[in-house]
């Protein structure tokens, strides 16, 4: 865990936040991750057939592993915004690289927010000089916060690990809040380490730590145009570099889907109006596949997520979640727990539930199926009031 | 249209509700509909693997395709109850059947209301003579209004054709509000006619209605236990029963597609909270699954429905939804119209968008692909408050 006022550094990285006034509030809208040296880099990128520029961008430099620096902005996605869009994007990471005096291909672009809006270039033109000179290893916090949309919080993770009688470190940062649904969604992670990681290790072990971590994260199943998790491994650290056959790949990838599932965590708890974590297990599955499937299907349930909200013990909602997941079931092997608290005894209520059993601000449902061995977690949070008004107003 | 205090009557029906105090609020919650003879019936049910006792009875009876009766109660849903929520599902039928002098096997039974609570049977048994007794041919409003739940106005369609130069009539009523996505949910539909049609010919037509009507139809994506559309044709009206060869085919099947969408429509402007009837509509795809798939995404999409409702033209929304809907597209063709405004134009906003262009009560957005030739049509209503409040404790 991170203590308050705790500054996390990893050695060669340096970070920098300055209020471009992309914003309209004011506040930090435009953050720099650079590494004194190249990193290896890896990245995972939204699904949605529509992407935003950066991300068109980003996805072409990411097939050299290679990079050096990102730059990111929020309050404005820079997506559906043409050609015009991505030469935008192409001309920051040019002028970043300049002032880094490093080549373009090795800036990679991130921003979130307004879709459909252009860049407001001048501005971010004028501040990028101001953004090198600050660089600083102790600001990493202040990128976290830099990249919030409707976040009400930064979100960090950290970590260290023994790497053969070294001490490396992992740190994480993201941005979630609404529009997060599976294969991820306006989500952004940055992810710095000085542990050496060859390509091809780096680049799996990411994709396993996203594929349990944000990709199993439901917060209104939108997926935006934006997503991208980011990794830069410096290997300042010294060791002999992580491969895929190497005996500490296991440790490595390990850490670092930890990383990502407490960052997930903090997301789901983060959620737009949220007022409760709630993680979905389901269990007993014939596959891994089913198992997710159910989850997923109780966790993009709004009935269930307003209910929960409202410490409404409507199991009922469940099981029909369940129903129509598309998985083959037995209604009469179901049970179903809140917490410790067992709420349906093979497919049947049990008759007296105590009041306050969705009270908690952390809640887990487990559901046992019956039928196999699989499991599969979901992170997701309740539906409120807070949502709608966050989202009925959010571009005017 | 049906104009307000018009008793519809079919000939041969009788239908009749009263108060079984199943409901807290006293309110009407037993319903009848009765034909004189016995009917053709057909019958479309629930998807969802967990099916509800009076679904598993009802599927059962409807290979028969005959029926006489229908009984229907409201507050209970008489799911996941059981091999004692079948019994008493049978029970109810049993008795039901008794008191109108016609066998069982004839009578279908359907709930609606909350899952996995046994059904106050003996209240209900009570009421059954008295349901019977006050069986009356203009008393179809009244069925309408004892089958609502969070449902805020009853819902009914009624239309006459011509069947060789007799004047046939089709009447149908619907329960719908919240847990209404695509292959229905708690959705009952019970619709009553004079013409003779064939039973092949009434189950394809039956299915083609909602396909093309309940089936897309999108409120919040859950999909409940209990949904049932039954049509029964009493054959009255003494014409050649249609078949699915008769040259009428077409004519009746048409006729039951705009009573049933008529019903959808209901359902969609009544949508829990819902200030707002929606319909997306899909053109220029290269096939109807594409197109159907594209419009439900947007139709499913949290973030447009609450913009939709916070008159937020936030276009983007709608653009992420398509990416994110699993088919092809080609960004840079797409517009977005909303009515006959045009929001979008080849893959970017148009930069005036007038304030309220959201402002209207019946809003239709139109995506056009640029693929090919083939659309589809989806309805759907706002996200609001309202939903989460009705939805928050609804079970307590």
């Amino acid at each position: 865990m991170i203590k308050k006022n705790q500054a996390i550094t990893i050695p060669g990285f340096k970070f920098s936040a300055v209020s471009a006034g992309i914003k309209k509030t004011g506040t930090k809208d435009l953050a720099l991750i650079f590494s004194e040296n190249i990193t290896t880099t890896a990245g995972v990128f939204t699904t949605n057939k529509i992407k935003a520029a950066p991300v068109k961008l980003d996805i072409k430099r990411i097939v050299s592993q290679k990079g050096q620096a990102i730059i990111i902005n929020s309050g404005n996605a820079n997506a559906c915004t043409g050609a015009q869009g991505l030469k935008d994007a192409k001309e920051i990471s040019g002028i970043t690289a300049k002032e880094l005096c490093i080549i373009p291909e090795l800036v990679y672009v991130s921003s979130t927010g307004v879709i459909g809006r252009p860049l407001p270039m001048q501005k971010i033109k004028k501040a990028i000089p101001e953004l090198v000179e600050k660089l600083s290893p102790y600001s990493l916090t202040e990128v976290s916060t830099a990249i919030m949309t409707t976040d009400t919080f930064p979100k960090m993770a950290f970590k260290k690990i023994n790497i053969a009688g070294k001490i490396g470190a992992i740190a994480g940062i993201a941005k979630g809040a609404g529009m997060i649904c599976p294969n991820l969604a306006t989500m952004l992670s940055f992810i710095v380490t000085d542990i050496a990681v060859e390509k091809k290790a780096l680049d799996s072990a990411l994709r396993n730590a996203v594929k349990n971590s944000f990709n199993r994260l439901i917060i209104d199943n939108d997926m935006s145009t934006n997503d991208t998790v980011l990794i830069m491994a410096n290997g300042m650290l010294k060791n002999k570099p992580i491969t895929k056959s190497s005996s500490l790949y296991p440790k490595f990838k390990n850490a670092l889907t930890e990383i990502t599932y407490n960052l997930a965590k903090m997301i789901a708890k983060d959620g737009e109006g949220a007022t409760k974590l709630i993680e979905i297990i389901a269990k007993g599955a014939k596959t891994e596949g089913d198992a997710e499937k159910i989850a997923k299907s109780i966790a993009s349930s709004m009935l269930v997520k307003t209910a929960i909200y409202g410490n409404d013990p409507n199991w009922g909602r469940i099981m029909a979640a369940i129903g129509y997941s598309g998985v083959e079931i037995n209604e009469e092997k179901i049970n179903i727990y809140i917490d410790k608290f067992k709420l349906v005894n093979k497919g049947m209520g049990i008759k007296k539930i105590p009041n306050n059993i969705f009270s908690k601000k952390e809640i887990v449902v487990t559901v046992e199926l019956g039928l196999g061995k699989k499991e599969a977690k979901i992170l997701t949070c309740d539906l409120t009031e807070g949502y709608i008004k966050i989202n009925a107003s959010y571009m005017t």
